[in-house]
């Protein structure tokens, strides 16, 4: 398989997109193509490598040249219509074209999320393309979809998602049965705004013939207890609750160590401690999870974090091998095709 | 000043209640007066005091007897026109009456909600009431207004929150110039859903001439850096937004728990950082901060927690006694008024 990475994309870029794919190029099976300023990356070989080429360093490392880049002030559509030399629009285009068989980039969330549905398309039957990160649970991971690529939501549109979840779900993590919940502000059927009240009605209606097990409205104070596999909701909602976690993520890690650094006493009690509170901080992290995946559209797209790092990039490398592996966007395609 | 507690409600009424009234009687100005069965508070009182009255424990606590309890299935409207003999229906009366000062209750939220606008009554110039809590933030509380007592929303009553919530922060916490945000999933002006991007261009616009100081959209992952006071949203995203919170942050405390225990050998070094780590969750727990205020209607009324425990009611009725105090609810009639 060819994984083809977006090498300009995210506040990191390239050096931490080169290391990502130097660091993960053993550990997988695949060739990655870095597409870039071809330039510029070997410059940043040569100098964190000593290397004349990043193909010396691996013969299943290349460079694709091109040279624009998407910047993060860019509209998105405009940025995919207008900057054809671009990274992201060539690296789109080489997946399109077969050239690669899965795309990462950590670049403009927006000009990703146009570019997949413009130039990969979406799959027959599906309305509305959306975004899946894995958040931390109790000794799980939690899908989280749409985590914000839809603003407005109907309820077919989230019904689409627990179906594309459910593929997921089973193929990608070998969840027999995945427990798919509506997210919502109280579980009684009759609470929530509109969408979530029509929402609950047609995934009731429609779970046992399309096999997903949906377990109903879930509150957030109940999401992350394990017994949750995914939730359901609008973009506009979902991404909320996804940069609610993070923010409150951070407020916890910083108080804690603060909390413990109070006292000379307190922190020298606590250094056996500290690779406990250092794992735990891990789990913690979304982030760990790697990128989201973007399901509804033709060919695998993951999105990375846009403040990904070295670690991150080899992380959501690792998990788009998977991705593309798993067959899970031709299965999806199979489910909507057969209607 | 009189504090009327509703004795009956919430998950571990009415020992807890009576707990908390009786912790918090000698470090309060006010008269607490019950409002329950006596003949049951009574029975609690013997059994946990071996006195034969309430009274008798301090002469500032006092009962008013009734018969009925709203309990947690009930309909919210329906239990308040029929049982009119409710402890929480009653808890209203006396405090329209002016029989006591502001109005606590850990019963039925949406009974509460009912009872305080169907009895108490709203401000002449609010449209819609709405729940104010504080969560946990760096080195300070953030207030969320709504927390879920509008579902739908429309920019107008966001913007009314915010002045709320600007008179409330100055009032209570001395806050000079209250940061306030509107809770969106960007901080660029078009980002959002039609609700939140309209409100934007209303409190852009409005909050100059009412002296609002509008640090315009925050995201979930900048609100618990301290720099922002108070975050504005519609009921039904911050209910998600609060709900989420505590999930995770039951996630974070099990997992670091659990984490801790791992091995024998970080078990016994982690003994010294217990105490931090127990303060830390205390911090990041947002109940601490006691009950949520519910603004906009005629009188101070305190919505406690569903499952607060004794020290929980023993904190919600010192911070409702400070609310009483402050005046906000007659500075928010004035500026009401005004217009």
């Amino acid at each position: 398989m060819i994984i083809i990475l977006d090498a300009m994309g995210g506040d990191n870029a390239p050096i931490a997109t080169i290391k990502g794919a130097v660091k993960a190029i053993n550990e997988i099976d695949s060739e990655i193509l870095l597409v870039g300023n071809e330039k510029i990356i070997n410059e940043h070989v040569k100098k964190m490598y000593g290397k004349d080429s990043i193909n010396e360093i691996s013969e299943k490392l290349r460079i694709h040249n091109t040279t624009e880049t998407i910047e993060m002030e860019d509209i998105p559509t405009q940025a995919i219509k207008h900057k054809k030399d671009s990274s992201m629009v060539v690296g789109f285009n080489l997946l399109k074209e077969g050239k690669g068989d899965v795309f990462i980039s950590a670049g403009n969330s927006g000009a990703l999320l146009t570019g997949a549905t413009l130039i990969v398309g979406r799959i027959k039957g599906i309305d509305r393309p959306a975004i899946a990160p894995m958040l931390p649970s109790y000794k799980k991971g939690l899908m989280l979809m749409d985590a914000g690529a839809n603003t407005n939501c109907k309820p077919l549109n989230l019904l689409q998602f627990a179906q594309m979840a459910n593929i997921y779900l089973k193929k990608i993590y070998n969840v027999e049965n995945p427990a798919i919940g509506l997210l919502n502000i109280g579980t009684e059927e009759t609470k929530g705004n509109d969408l979530t009240k029509e929402s609950y009605i047609l995934l009731k209606e429609s779970s046992k013939d399309l096999g997903i097990n949906f377990i109903g409205n879930v509150e957030g104070r109940d999401a992350f207890t394990g017994e949750v596999d995914a939730l359901i909701t609008d973009g506009f909602t979902g991404n909320v609750f996804l940069k609610t976690i993070e923010g409150f993520g951070k407020l916890v890690k910083k108080s804690l160590t603060e909390n413990l650094k109070k006292n000379i006493f307190t922190t020298l009690g606590a250094i056996p401690a500290l690779p406990s509170i250092k794992r735990f901080s891990k789990t913690m992290d979304y982030k760990e999870y790697g990128g989201a995946l973007f399901l509804g559209v033709k060919q695998p797209v993951v999105k990375a974090h846009g403040s990904s790092d070295e670690y991150l990039f080899y992380c959501t490398i690792k998990q788009a091998e998977r991705f593309a592996k798993s067959g899970t966007v031709e299965l999806i395609k199979e489910e909507f095709e057969k209607k």
